[in-house]
């Protein structure tokens, strides 16, 4: 079928790629004029504005946002509605908060448009291997949408699913990346115990690619640690800086109003936070605090 | 080659099924006389007694341990040396402390014998699938042993290793179910929330469906986790009590011991002991606090 | 000075006792006319309506308002406005989130009036000990109210102080509860310790009694711990169910927020709302990977 | 009563001060001979010998060891013992294991000395303020150095007392610091919260000072923060260093031995720990997962 995407980066660039070799006819755009070429030598049609966008698709129109979350999703619906026309469906594929899904859906729907949330999951690798979807919106616009699902999905059936009405796609999505954190502090964790076990000096790439078979802990993650590991064992190169995302402060919050308590995913969240701190204030204030009772040293020897 | 195997549980009796699938001769031992007649009715050779067991193996006999961790295995030790002669390999495959292990090769070395340990991941699943093995060891006895290993491992070169000398098997095998109890958790906070937010009525056995193709989550802890979620998605007759065995404290504790932070293992572990504390002392405690700063109530309404 | 006080509860009756006592006049409403009695009764007056407070008080008028956080305060406000006039002050006493304070005071201050918001601490003993205040607003207003503060708190100079604009009061209220959560469980961990030493048979008031005196952890809360451990040792009659109000989880937020690490605060939050949870989804979660993957039980033994 | 101390540092100087003030005679030794100058100078005993610390007292003997936790304390009881009799009694005032403590005593009744431990609270307040004493060992014994805890504590019958037998003190003393780390660590993150409040430009001493009247939060921890916030607001010259002392650690193994969640406590010790992790391999760990799934940059911008 035919689907127009917005934003052509990393991740919508790919997915307009699996889609075109999925036999869609697909229509790009992104303010970037080299992304916009890239689609356009690949065979698929780039366009130079929202409005060139809306006019090479026939209603009912299905148009793919993939942009950063918060206000660019807005002013791109915005700019979008005075070429669309009833009926004509917005899919937020991006990392929204789900209740600003669940908002956009309602007030698209009063002015007669459609709105489908999708939650997306699959980082770089899913133009080769197929994105994880989790969907909201209504039934009968998901179904309808069904043949671009089951193109970007590893499998026709495979990795996507209307989770529930409009919100509960990024919702999912927003738990999915929560625990996502959790199980990558957690591996993180166990090798760094294991990097500090000095004395056994234990090949921590062999191990991971020990692990990915037949073990309890065995992930696609671990797949990609074990590829890391082996390739650089010693971690070098790298900042011990960690950047979050929305969703994973998001579920915390969800967490704490659902009064679920999560401490593992809240905690993972924490480190990463943690991981940003220069010259902690808190350790700080602890040192003085050991000072001002203990007369302790302040400054390590 | 010749194995003999003492403990014919759970784990013991399918690894020496494995084993007698695999092509080797297969003794095996077991106080329950059930687990031992099963044995021989699959075609290997059930003895009666350690001494039986050892005159039924010829020297360089190997011989694999899969009793609980702790005395009963220098138990079994003990009882099996009299029979045993100079470099005869004892196999720890159970969860011994590594410090164990590292203690009984010194003193089975000082005596002439060969000690390996084999931390063991796979559970009731890897007689079909194959068992990832950590090994600590001797190399050359490591290497001796090789064709056990390669049938244990899901693949002749995969999920299994040699990672470093005695009681690194067992070092690598804690660590991993550290993590495996940080990924257990990251998961069932993440379940957990989704099915507190009842308006969304979200379907728990259809989202870990969805994740497990294409998703940053997917694992095979969450293939079995779509599957019990799927019969049982409200987790009925289930009790809210999770066990731990040793690994998760020792990981605690040697993440202490060689000072680094591993906050969300930690976390993991003591949600456990959480779990199966009743009628809660802290917060018992911290309700009569709040009576008496506050004049709050101490009893629920 | 003349200062009215709407709600006459725990907290607003006995600051408007304590208020009495320092020679101020106090004009006090309330729903329950036994509150309102009881201040009449003390030598104060008692009105029965927001319009008869308000014409009992000369202007500039000062009105203390100590009712629920979040919609009540608003409420009132409105209610009490058509009776006020230009410079007269609304102080907000009570636990709002400090942004409602931001808004408060900018919407007020748009219509003539002015607003102050206190943080207050103290609890039950505030009659007799004092109110510790936190308090945000304009610095010639917060003046204008200086004999109110002195009064109410332990010292004319003491334990009291403008730590800011409008909402600064409230946000530092909201820091101070949260580091009261995490003394709070703090203390509560360590005697349950001490508590489950069984062989040792400690006595817990002993020690809390101990530790009141020139070790490092005497607090007041000790002084209170000590006090209901003496009476209740085996704290007998306490359910384990904590409550939380709001500035324990708006901390929490706002440490995210700010990308500031806090996991004690944290954690002492996601305790409150772990006691509150029966039949615990996400260990039942854990009880069945267990199950799934090493056929562990699902049930205690 | 007659005393010997031996370990005239930071605590055991200033406790000799303390006895000698209250009217014993202390007999001390060090090997820093500025220390044992400073005794003597001072009006006490000082000697430079064990053996004539031991001839300066009059049996039953009193000794006070306060010397580093573990082998020191081994070591000095080994050297002592030749030239003590029978009945002596040896104190460990220091902080060692409780564990320690109990063998000790084993150790030494078998040989017919006696043992006390006492632990002890107070750092460099203690000579001033007096000191908080937990104090396990029989009956009898503690009863006759009654004179000596009478003196050094911060009354007659307050801030110390018998907890147990041996070893009850050393364990209460372990907990009293877990507890401690959590209540610094509560304190501290609400700090760094307000700190990081940059827009409200809060002044950190003035609201410790203000919370030390009336607040939930005041305590003496508190009080030395105000005076340290006072002068120093911003923590200036101070490294975002913690060291972390036996105790913390092993309330957190004593805990999990007990089977007792503490979660607060533990989180405590493992920031300590995180604030001496120098390019921290967890962090780096993430942060190659990232870049693997997601192409996310692994360097700060």
């Amino acid at each position: 079928m035919e689907i127009g995407i917005i934003g052509l980066g990393k991740m919508g660039g790919n997915m307009a790629e699996r889609l075109r070799k999925g036999g869609h006819k697909v229509v790009g755009f992104d303010f970037n004029k080299e992304a916009t070429k890239k689609l356009t030598d690949a065979g698929s049609v780039g366009v130079d504005s929202l409005e060139a966008l809306v006019k090479n698709l026939t209603p009912q129109r299905a148009i793919w946002i993939m942009v950063p979350a918060g206000d660019p999703v807005d002013e791109t619906i915005a700019k979008l509605k005075p070429f669309m026309q009833k009926g004509d469906i917005f899919i937020d594929g991006g990392n929204s908060n789900y209740k600003d899904s669940q908002r956009r859906y309602k007030e698209l729907k009063a002015e007669g448009f459609n709105f489908v949330d999708v939650g997306t999951s699959g980082g770089v690798w899913g133009l080769a291997e197929g994105y994880s979807m989790m969907v909201g919106g209504d039934e009968d616009v998901v179904e309808h949408l069904r043949p671009i699902f089951e193109t970007l999905a590893p499998g026709k059936d495979k990795g996507w699913g209307r989770t529930g009405p409009a919100g509960a796609g990024h919702f999912v999505k927003m738990v999915h990346n929560g625990i996502e954190y959790g199980m990558m502090q957690a591996y993180a964790e166990g090798f760094s115990i294991m990097g500090h076990k000095t004395e056994m000096n234990l090949d921590l790439g062999q191990i991971a690619e020990i692990w990915r078979y037949g073990s309890v802990v065995r992930s696609w993650l671990l797949d990609l640690t074990a590829d890391a590991l082996q390739k650089n064992p010693n971690l070098e190169g790298l900042e011990a800086y960690v950047a979050d995302s929305g969703e994973g402060r998001w579920t915390v919050f969800e967490a704490i109003d659902l009064n679920v308590s999560a401490p593992v995913i809240t905690e993972s969240l924490i480190r990463r936070i943690r991981s940003r701190e220069d010259n902690n204030f808190t350790d700080r204030m602890l040192a003085i605090m050991r000072n001002q009772f203990g007369g302790h040293a302040v400054k390590k020897d």
